[in-house]
């Protein structure tokens, strides 16, 4: 019996997994994490009022949730002075990531993004036959010149950039990405993904200019809405790109919890600056604990810090083994020189210094 | 400003929607519906169990969901006797037919349904740029042999068929499944849809053979268990075949309060019997409710009731506009001549009496 006829672009694919998820990690170490630090989750968590609605949505997910998202996205469109036409609500960044790159890219076109950027982007663009053309960080900072210059030379269709960026943390002030938005080529589309934005200074969001055909602003409720298991962002854009949506998407896609959720969430912005300001200070006290240990951070807009562990990958990789062996989950770059580093999502008190418990015997045993 | 450069497929897909949600339609209306008896939930809802466990994963959204689905599919496996590696979970049985599609369906590429079957199935195989061959309901039955014919003469890479059927209710036995799998021809793979089994009668699934690569199985969290608005679904099928959906589906996709509310469902079997035996009992008093209105009712498996209006595709959406006046939301069929049928959902005995109340004078009016 022959397998079935899958596309020749599927039959060049791997099955690969963009990121393993701790709980795999999890069962093969046969325990679990002590310290959840490694998937930039924000362990602070949603509102109460967002808690709320989503346990009083608990007895109505009999429903379907409402496929047009209706109030959410007037909620949006009200919270940044814009029209619904220019909101689309999806299934987290990653499955509105998804639906762009199916949007614009067919096989052997061009995409830009940096090298060692986000892989869940990647493995989109792979999986619809776009090319990656890359561009390596400088210092520890995506290139928005050095992106724009491959793009136009590229002739790409999209170029991928995330500000601040994960996994660095950098950012770009709102000045520098609103030069990059006016230099973004004819034909090419700025993807713009502002997953981290909320956490970052006031100024580092560009204007936001929704007749602008040349970039679409990526969001969510994931990270400093505390919901990544909700699976609910949205685009902010021109209206006729964000009306695209709507010839591919799935329609009735998004959980009807984290629709009652976001609009809580989002209404609840006092919250939010709390957060935010835990978030500041686990930074901080990260920052102390690579100190104590001789280490320096690359400065950081998210609720994340990259420690730089002062060696190349192999040593990095050593120091996150472990930690990892105690009880400490935490990820890293992928790609040299980046891959020096180890990333610390911003944890509770509690947890970041169950991290400072470990880190010091990690970096002894990596010594080794 | 010039467009983004759509891809040639996308420049010829419309935006439409596969189905026009209830919550459009009550703003449509300026006011809510008083019964929700159109979009086939289960107003019985989810187990108390999975409530309780939902509500108790309210806390933890935080996290992403474990991106393996892991203890779900280790469930599924169990319940089943199969393994793992024969179950992926993914965002509903929509979610599971968008990458089915992807995986198999190149521009140009032949798909069989029935005429009027599955709007959701026939918008992902458009959206690949596949093109759609249909054949006609026989009676009001899916035809598995006329499909088997059909997908032979155009050398089709997918069969679609629903088992109990979606719009009509009705049911093919196992025993038929089973000949219309074993007839599948070489290099097409049958999409079984199996979305409303756990209503229909014990002999209507085929025999499970997950060895078997010319079918896969798809089921559901939305129907029997309740859990519409969860977005969870599963499919079974050969391992190379399931391993595939790793290729290109959406790792982190699956909402994590689903995960945990999908998981107690499943285990609390005694209550997915108690609500086959409510919905059982509200198909039993809609057919009550046409023959006191002189209507016939087409026999149904499903949780829902397709009632024949007597008359042609016009009257039934006549009567329909009026039920929707008195705000009962119904749907009904879209192709002739089942579209004589108003489908009404099968809902707790006060949301059928309030049906009940509104379709004489639905029907008066329909016939001045």
């Amino acid at each position: 019996m022959t397998d079935p006829r899958y596309t020749a672009l599927v039959a060049t694919l791997p099955s690969t997994v963009p990121f393993v998820g701790p709980e795999t990690q999890e069962r093969t170490r046969g325990a679990p994490f002590a310290a959840r630090l490694g998937a930039n989750e924000n362990v602070f968590g949603p509102s109460p009022r967002a808690i709320a609605a989503m346990k009083r949505a608990v007895a109505g997910v009999w429903q379907y949730g409402d496929p047009e998202n209706f109030d959410l996205k007037q909620a949006l469109a009200a919270h940044y002075g814009i029209a619904a036409e220019n909101v689309v609500v999806g299934e987290g960044i990653d499955g509105l990531l998804g639906y762009l790159v199916r949007l614009l890219v067919s096989p052997g076109d061009k995409v830009v993004t940096s090298r060692g950027a986000y892989p869940t982007f990647s493995y989109h663009v792979a999986g619809y036959g776009g090319e990656l053309v890359t561009v390596p960080y400088r210092g520890d900072y995506e290139d928005p010149v050095a992106l724009i210059e491959a793009a136009a030379e590229a002739d790409a269709k999209l170029i991928y950039i995330a500000n601040p960026d994960n996994p660095m943390g950098t950012h770009q002030p709102g000045s520098v990405m609103e030069a990059m938005i006016a230099a973004v080529p004819e034909g090419a589309l700025l993807v713009l993904d502002e997953a981290y934005l909320e956490f970052a200074p006031a100024d580092t969001a560009p204007p936001l200019d929704v007749a602008n055909k040349r970039v679409i602003r990526l969001r969510t409720f994931s990270k400093a809405y505390g919901m990544a298991g909700a699976r609910i962002g949205y685009a902010l854009g021109e209206a006729g790109l964000i009306g695209a949506f709507d010839k591919v998407r799935n329609h009735f896609g998004v959980n009807r919890l984290a629709q009652a959720g976001a609009l809580e969430a989002l209404a609840d912005q006092r919250y939010l600056e709390q957060t935010v300001a835990n978030v500041a200070e686990a930074r901080s006290r990260l920052e102390t604990i690579a100190t104590e240990n001789g280490l320096t951070v690359v400065p950081s807009a998210a609720n994340f810090v990259a420690i730089d562990c002062g060696q190349d990958g192999k040593f990095a990789r050593r120091v996150l083994d472990g930690l990892i062996a105690r009880g400490v989950f935490v990820r890293m770059p992928l790609v040299a020189p980046q891959d020096r580093c180890i990333r610390v999502s911003a944890g509770t008190p509690e947890l970041v210094e169950l991290f400072a418990a470990a880190l010091p015997d990690a970096l002894k045993e990596a010594t080794e």
